[in-house]
């Protein structure tokens, strides 16, 4: 067994009658959930290094936005200077230093994430893709980016009047031979970039994505440059630019979000990032003769990293927010019985409203650490220009998989942020217990790198190709296997619901076969319907539009949670033994729990009918929140980051829930005394009544 | 036709094409949803007048929580200054005078709900409670209140560690009759009275709800009492008070929210309220012979006023969320056919994630229209000593009616606000739109004035109660019939799902019908669920806590729809001819949206089988969507305050999107210029790159 004593123990105190009762090692756990021990050791060390460093301190009180900028600036500096990510981690494989990156930014995500967010995007993000879209001549500004660190980039694609749709952005990169400079060019506010976080206030580049305009007045469509913004030792905005701070936003207001408008701006021939294609010095435009397999792991890259970060952070947000939400619910006691009262986490009720929650907690992290290494895996191999079969099949799957995984992932940690805050009643309501922040911070998720409902729709088109092939009696494309029943479509729809017992229910068959079920069943609905529209008349798009309410949206939905089942019930079962039992229940109740939210369509597909299929399917939801109450505490002892890092006056592992609380409210510096604005306040002259 | 001309007019501009597609005129729409021309010019009046005043200008930047708290007390105070509340309306009836205050509630509540609530708990809420639980020598400081306001006050009920149980509140008022004084104690901060807003800072006076104690140490139970805690001229805590503020919240922080413990402090025996019941000088406790109708009628006023409050003021929330989200779609083009791009309004994914909500905004507020009518008049007629029939059993039947709509209505319009955030994209996410802030605001409703999960078991209890008299043969007691249905129990629960095309569905009688069986259903398994739990030989305390889920829980929320359902639908009828038609559609799109939601449980119960049922439904609402994306500009319109109130940079009327975004961007001081800090951000001496 590996020595886990570098993890804090957790003093004694109310919960501990809720930890005896667990059936394991929640260090264990935590191991097993972050899958690697120097991982985890990496992660304690930043989490203490930030405990022990007071620019890291936490405030009482929110600061004003501009405050909150300058903070997250110096702490990204200062995590900058403490060099995590090492000179050797650089120089090792491609997977391992990517791990390293990703396992630093959940760290540092779990502190705060608008720290992790601007250091994701300023350096992590624009590195990758300097690697992946430029050349040998770029590698320079990778060096100076990602090794030391003194450039902070930010990425400029959206453009005020469009977001998701790339084809139709107006910023223009028009090349001028006679000095050898790309001109770029914004025709309007309309088309100003925005949203370009670190533009605001305080990166010196920005990764720009342009309409590339040659001479001859030919349009080659969206390319990447990298363009100079600020002069790095003033942070002055260069002449010819006009840049703006989006102000103040629902969270994450530590990023200094920007718009930006060029104005006939100049720059280097060179700065195109010119992997794929670049422009001659007399302004001819010229694919690359590049290793394809290296183009499509570098797209798929491109396309995947920021949303395999979302999914990371999303385990991270709900992993808080659980734990805060299951440690008070074990300490609050509100009625019962003789004036004895009784723990909220006692309550069926209570039990149900937050162990689906914890439970997806859980699946979710086996999923995502289990996913992020075949992704890596897949990436690397296909960098390294090794032969990968299938691979453009793969890169096909993997961005199904990411479109709808992220989308997924991204809301259902934004409702179980939301009935934690409200399990935690009036005290969710407070800053201290840390819950608001973590859902303002989590808020904007579901919005970025794609928006929920327009990205995951990319997953319903990869799926609805792989289901013609497969009805048509050709082979699936599903390198990775996610589809690969679908070679078995007739027999599986012909299934039906045939349980008699709660226990049948509480099994990975019968969950994983239920899934494949449904998924044959949405696939035929979503086909159907689109192709009447087709019939009706309607184009293509009109006919896509008109298949997305109860069909394509539900189809991709349904497909992310599958996703999450397969890989997670994959990854328990290389668990050690001692956590076997505790996983399964976890996955039998995040499974069932989930397809209660599709019992409509299990009932109208007639996968079932009548009152059984329901019936014993809640029943045993009830029946796994009774059995896992007693761990529970320990699952959220294995979720949850130190008390420094949780941050949270409900969620401190010693339970001392009242004692906290007024540690809390008595260190606030404006708890006691007057109002300073006293004179303002009273009412008027008056006697004393 | 009244004159409407004291509404001011939309100014032309792009979504002018959608506003001449509308049916009906916005602006009787508007007054069809206020109910009373006079309360909409009151409404008007108020809103114009914070708009004239500079101390209600909004501000680009969210200040520190003091900052916010000094600006909602000073704007409290011009709003007395205002006399919106008139010595003349003072006079009027008790139905007329509360629907002004309401009236005023609910224009201040759509500026901003720090001022309303703060104005709602510490003026009116308390002056309701010193009428009603106190007599003639309470007076004074009820006037003072209400008509003079010198007192602002606030009220002391909930403890650290007790919130929804009032019974095991520990804090204690001993009658000492040495000195004809009640001494106040707090036995340790877990009996400090918390979250009592205003009190942090502001208030004069506390409303406290304290355990009586008679010298011969009997405990009679929660009683109120007027207690002074701060120097009116000088806002000083008096000695033996220790108060403190609760700091930073997720929203409203401009209340400040506070919690007080008491060190033997002394306040005289008047100030005990005491209409029910007094000590005597002596220190004998007597019930008070008074009048047990307009004991009921107050019960029934204190139980309710805050919860029809949070009705009320959900609707303007929901309203304004939805005005902001519905005039964005229908500005904001992204995607399309041969590079013409379409507004989202026009994408039925989009109609499918807003009109319920819209729907829901349009059918809540003709309910708690149509319900606030009711209830005040009983209230009215009890508090007179006119005799009403059935008096008791109204008050359980509001009270149960107010428990579950308060619940439901409070979370919809959560949800509401959440999905009206994320189909404005990114741009839903600035503080300039606004909806992070209704959001914010919005969300202490479902935790205060009764938790959600608490509060709405109180109307599950109720409904039991009827169920059991129906299947015994007794009458039910249901004054205002909201379940006199149940007489038909047998005939109801035996019908089915019978239609065969859309159009039967979407009609009053299908979805009362639908209801109406879904009710009884609920009530059955709910019933038969409790039984069996007690028949085990839970007690009824377990056996209730062990029928929550999918039972109890659903059955009250499945009723507070039902409630929304037959309440606005008899008010619609009652409406102009032009309005109906759009009425409708919004009625049957809510009615099927909201049964949408318990598909499973018409198929678990066997109302319908197979396919059909939810084909027709969801067919139904998809139908109802299309018909009505003509109509929901204007319906915004009808929905939205003025354009300063509504304060939201993409719900402008004039619908020029991109240009407001614009003004809003460059107004802020903090958009331009280097950030003042930049000598800190600078990352190192380095070369330009």
């Amino acid at each position: 067994m590996e020595d886990l004593s570098f993890i804090p123990d957790i003093p004694c105190g109310p919960l501990g009658e809720y930890r005896n009762s667990a059936t394991f090692n929640w260090k264990r756990l935590k191991l097993s959930l972050e899958g690697d021990i120097e991982l985890l050791k990496l992660k304690y060390k930043i989490w203490q290094t930030l405990e022990r460093d007071p620019l890291f301190a936490h405030s009482n009180v929110t600061p004003p936005v501009e405050e909150e900028k300058r903070i997250t600036q110096l702490q990204l500096k200062r995590i900058n200077e403490y060099k995590f990510y090492t000179a050797e981690t650089f120089r090792a494989s491609y997977s391992k230093r990517t791990r390293a990156l990703m396992t630093i930014n959940e760290a540092v995500n779990s502190y705060n994430p608008s720290v992790s967010v601007k250091m994701a995007i300023g350096i992590y993000l624009v590195s990758n893709a300097l690697l992946s879209l430029g050349t040998e001549r770029h590698l320079k500004f990778y060096e100076a980016t990602i090794l030391n660190r003194e450039i902070l980039a930010s990425i400029a694609l959206t453009e005020i009047a469009h977001g998701s749709d790339a084809k139709l952005m107006r910023t223009t990169a028009t090349y001028d031979p006679s000095t050898r400079q790309f001109v770029i060019h914004t025709p309007d506010f309309e088309a100003a970039k925005c949203w370009v976080g670190n533009l605001g206030k305080t990166c010196t580049h920005t990764l720009l994505f342009a309409q590339l305009i040659t001479p001859d007045g030919t349009n080659h469509g969206l390319h990447g440059f990298l363009v100079p913004v600020r002069h790095p030792a003033t942070l002055e905005v260069y002449p010819g630019l006009i840049i703006g701070d989006m102000g103040e936003k629902i969270g994450v207001n530590g990023i200094d979000n920007g718009f930006i408008m060029f104005n006939h701006y100049r720059i280097p021939r060179e700065n195109l990032l010119n992997r794929t294609a670049d422009v001659t010095e007399d302004g001819v435009y010229e694919s690359s003769f590049s290793d394809p397999s290296r183009i499509l792991g570098a797209a798929l890259e491109n396309l995947s990293a920021g949303r395999v970060g979302i999914m990371q952070e999303s385990c991270h947000s709900i992993a808080s927010a659980v734990a805060i939400a299951l440690r008070y619910a074990a300490s609050r006691r509100q009625f019962g019985e003789r004036d004895r009262e009784i723990p909220l986490i006692e309550y069926e009720l209570h039990q149900w409203r937050l162990f689906g929650y914890a439970s997806a907690a859980i699946v979710f992290r086996l999923y995502v650490e289990n996913f992020t290494n075949i992704y890596l895996s897949i990436v690397e191999k296909s960098n390294s220009g090794e032969r990968v079969d299938n691979l453009s099949e793969a890169v096909g799957e993997i961005h199904a998989m990411v479109s709808c995984s992220k989308t997924t992932l991204s809301w259902t940690v934004l409702e179980a942020i939301q009935q934690c805050r409200e399990a935690c009643g009036g005290y969710g309501f407070l800053k201290c217990a840390r819950i608001g922040d973590i859902r303002s911070n989590h808020e904007p998720t579901v919005t970025y790198e794609g928006d929920n409902n327009v990205l995951s729709q990319q997953a319903g088109n990869w799926l609805l190709r792989q289901y013609q092939a497969a009805i048509n009696g050709n082979t699936v494309d599903s390198p990775l296997g996610t589809v690969a029943f679908l070679k078995d479509y007739n027999s599986i729809s012909r299934k039906a619901f045939s349980c008699t017992d709660t226990s049948q229910l509480k099994t990975v068959q019968f969950i994983t076969d239920t899934y494949k079920w449904l998924l044959c069943w949405l696939l035929k609905e979503t086909h159907e319907k689109y192709e009447a529209e087709v019939t009706k008349g309607l184009s293509k798009f009109l006919a896509k539009t008109k298949s997305q309410v109860y069909r394509w949206k539900t189809l991709t939905r349904v497909y992310a949670e599958y996703l999450a089942i397969v890989f997670s019930v994959q990854s328990i079962a290389k668990k050690e033994r001692e956590l076997k039992p505790v996983l399964y229940k976890l996955f039998y109740l995040y499974g069932l729990w989930s397809l209660d939210k599709h019992l409509v369509e299990l009932y109208q597909g007639g996968y079932g009918k009548g009152d059984l299929m329901a019936r014993l399917l809640r029943d045993a939801i009830l029946e796994l929140c009774g059995e896992l109450k007693g761990e529970m505490v320990s699952v959220a002892d294995a979720l949850a980051p130190t008390d420094f890092i949780l941050n949270s006056v409900l969620g401190k592992s010693d339970g001392n829930l009242y004692q906290n609380l007024q540690t809390a409210l008595f260190s606030n510096p404006d708890t006691f005394g007057r109002a300073s604005w006293w004179r303002e306040a009273v009412a008027r002259p008056q006697a004393k009544l």
